[in-house]
């Protein structure tokens, strides 16, 4: 089955994916998933589109271009996003999928929220990483879709490719999920271990930096929103929340933090920013903050980029997933499961 | 759709299971999930078998009888599950089920191999709690199912009802897996755990033969035969290994491992029985024995009836999957699960 698609944002997951798709076409053909990406938008990068696809020469291209930092081609005369969608909508296809992969403003949800919206209208299924439309507006997403019978999917909005909402999706039917918690910022926890070795705060933000794992903003790790964003996210689709990540109570990371940090560890615990949210009858919690663990918690054990997700149910209790290797690659990776999740549906 | 379901096999997990199926009637509905239980066979206590379905209150009765130690009903002339396996497929049905939960024999892997086999050739799916046929035969059953356009699932051969091999194929396409290691029987942690504290090896043997988690025959458990076969079963799926238990190189456990453990423990380690089997190129190993981890290694927190698996993939590199809370109701959710994936494939 062909899947026409229309890359929103072209960072560097955008680009990793496009590169992903190429290099799994073996197994995606496996799976009857071919897949055309028709145009390109980006906020202040140029665009490109052309209703045949883009092809592999265009493409590569458009990635060499973008990795040096130029323009992918000439600005549309409209935003680029909506026209973008616009084009995708008008396009003959079984399948039109828009790609969301913009920054996330963790106030708003814009632009994500709109792309995903003018998506729905333009009849295109919907993947995002971006965590905003989850974490603001997932009931109205989820119904809008639901209504369109369109596909609203967001693995990667949560611990990069791992599987987290299909894990609770495609393998806990059946089972009622009570509450959650976890350690899902790399960047907060890359600087918390640091501080428990005696290493500097501000040292150990520039390299999560540097490396491209933490936000633009680093305001948006340390202080929590983040980890808030995606304890809204994963409250709104398991716990029927419907929250936004100003719900949740929230405390962040100082250099101050430092000496607790090196006394949990001295005695055996481990000081983490742990998410997590829960539901009794019609009281919904939800948090971020500093907890100090006992050195046995599976969240204690989790060292710098490293994340976990506990999640409670009837009837299987806490389990646990766990992401010990982070990175790009990985969220690219989600946004093909998702691709794999709307085959299996169509 | 109506699934005409054959329980061959009736203790703890499969009495289980058909009081799981009754609770969760509302739940498979949504599902569009209807079963109906045709029929019991047993070894000692005599068998069952209506075409229109047991109906609740001949269900119960069985139920009440088997908890109490006594036959379901009169015995069939011929072996009761060969017998009931003929009778289900006879039956004018879109979807005859098969699901066996006998003893497992680790060297023979019967009588659940020839259960298998004679559900196929009665055109019946085939659900399993047993490790038998997947670790004894995996190869030769898996290709008679595809063959024969039905399904052959075991999620509850392994880790209980966590999602284990669902996890793998469910959520995680377009992966190569290259190995894996776990701790995954639960006997052999808690007398680990126990010899830590100092208690007693037979004490702590018994505690677990007492509560039914342990094996009949405890050397099952403690010579690593019932992880041997859980590695065979994983390394038979993920890794084409077509191997059995005794092609696992394999160390038990004996009173003696207290020192170590004490020892291990005392220095920040943990002594654990860790089932791995991994892949490169053509050489395959796959091993049980015990190791001394370091307190961080997530296998190393995990106490008395835990059990984790750590899934070592391209692109997703190492995951984690861990259950805190072992037992019984969760291998019956298993079968449960392995309902839902048929009817998504039918």
């Amino acid at each position: 089955m062909r899947f026409h698609i229309a890359l929103v944002g072209f960072g560097n997951v955008a680009r990793r994916f496009a590169r992903l798709l190429d290099e799994s076409r073996d197994a995606l053909q496996a799976l009857d998933i071919d897949p055309v990406i028709v145009g390109i938008a980006t906020r202040r990068h140029g665009a490109v589109f052309n209703a045949a696809g883009l092809g592999t020469s265009a493409l590569n291209e458009c990635l060499r271009l973008a990795d040096a930092g130029h323009a992918v081609g000439p600005a549309f005369s409209e935003p680029a996003a909506g026209e973008l969608i616009r084009q995708l909508g008008k396009l003959d296809s079984e399948a039109r999928v828009m790609i969301e992969t913009t920054t996330l403003n963790v106030q708003s949800g814009e632009p994500a929220i709109s792309h995903v919206r003018a998506a729905f209208a333009a009849g295109a299924h919907v993947i995002t990483a971006n965590k905003g439309p989850v974490a603001l507006a997932y009931r109205a997403l989820a119904d809008e879709a639901a209504r369109r019978g369109l596909s609203f999917l967001f693995e990667g909005a949560v611990m990069d490719g791992i599987p987290v909402f299909n894990l609770v999706r495609e393998t806990m039917p059946a089972t009622t999920i009570h509450g959650f918690r976890g350690v899902i910022n790399s960047t907060t926890n890359h600087i918390l271990c640091a501080l428990e070795r005696g290493e500097d705060y501000n040292a150990a933000l520039k390299r999560m930096q540097d490396e491209g794992i933490a936000e633009a903003d680093p305001s948006l790790d340390v202080d929590g929103w983040d980890a808030a964003a995606k304890v809204a996210a994963m409250a709104n689709v398991w716990l029927d929340a419907n929250i936004t990540p100003r719900d949740v109570v929230r405390e962040g990371l100082t250099p101050q933090c430092q000496s607790r940090a090196v006394a949990a560890r001295t005695s055996g615990r481990r000081l983490k920013l742990v998410g997590a949210a829960s539901r009794r009858g019609t009281t919904l919690a939800a948090t971020v903050g500093l907890e100090e663990l006992p050195g046995d918690d599976p969240l204690a054990t989790l060292d710098d980029q490293a994340n976990a997700i506990e999640i409670h149910s009837t009837p299987l209790g806490r389990i646990v997933i766990t992401q010990r290797d982070g990175g790009m690659e990985k969220t690219a990776y989600a946004l093909l499961t998702d691709l794999v999740t709307m085959r299996r549906r169509l």
